[in-house]
């Protein structure tokens, strides 16, 4: 079973994949899909479709699991990130993934034990529970903790 | 010069295509993408993307135009709308597709002469300005709408 975990947001999208193998988890690759602030909002969102559609055909997932969608007390910053997440979502439904929803704190919960653990904690936890996987950032390393967390949730 | 109209929503996405000839409207094609609310919400943004993209293949547009976003009062109501937008978007980025944003207002007064105009009135200046033109709805009319502003304020 392949998972893939999507942490998107416009500026960038986190994406990471792994392999359960009952109870045995096992890192396959991450990544993060940037897009320029430069270019229109139409372009930036078709980027990080494209680089998805890369993704998702490179690793041929079986489900995708991402975070319950956040409202911030930004409407703008509400609406990037829900404009995002829509094209990251039609790109897992066009390929036919499932995506499976998850809370943060659930996350959080499954990867650290607390729903209020902070970020270093839960990378921390990523390089126990994934060793010697290399991370390419912040945002792959929330995929990657989302892709867990959906694992576990089964 | 052929310009595509959306008018962007998960339950249904209205799209409305015109032709500028000079000074002179032409009346091209319009339509509606619903989806259904038993689908899952990858599914139904993919849906509404498939949609879409055949609607762009079918009639090759130059350019796009859509409403400015709206935030509701109710914020799950402005996710899916923004999700619905980002699916929306990044088709016509994928398609090349610059997209102008407009203001609601402007849409109004583009075509009624006031910004507080009703849907009532928006659908009979469409009536109007596109004679004979049989519209599929009230979201299908809301993109030829959008379509005309987005003509006029070139």
């Amino acid at each position: 079973m392949i998972i893939l975990g999507l942490d998107p947001s416009l500026s960038c999208t986190g994406w990471g994949i792994i392999r359960c193998d009952g109870a045995r988890l096992l890192h396959v690759a991450n990544g993060e899909i940037p897009t320029s602030t430069a270019a229109p909002m139409a372009e930036r969102l078709a980027a990080l479709q494209a680089g998805l559609v890369d993704v998702i055909a490179a690793h041929a997932p079986d489900r995708a699991a991402c975070e319950e969608v956040f409202v911030n007390r930004n409407p703008q910053s509400t609406l990037k990130l829900a404009q995002a997440r829509g094209a990251v979502l039609a790109a897992c439904g066009a390929a036919g993934l499932a995506v499976r929803e998850h809370a943060a704190r659930r996350v959080k919960q499954a990867l650290v034990g607390t729903g209020a653990a902070d970020k270093e904690q839960v990378q921390a936890m990523l390089r126990v529970l994934l060793p010697g996987a290399s991370i390419a950032g912040a945002d792959a390393a929330d995929a990657l903790a989302v892709a867990i967390a959906d694992a576990h949730s089964r």
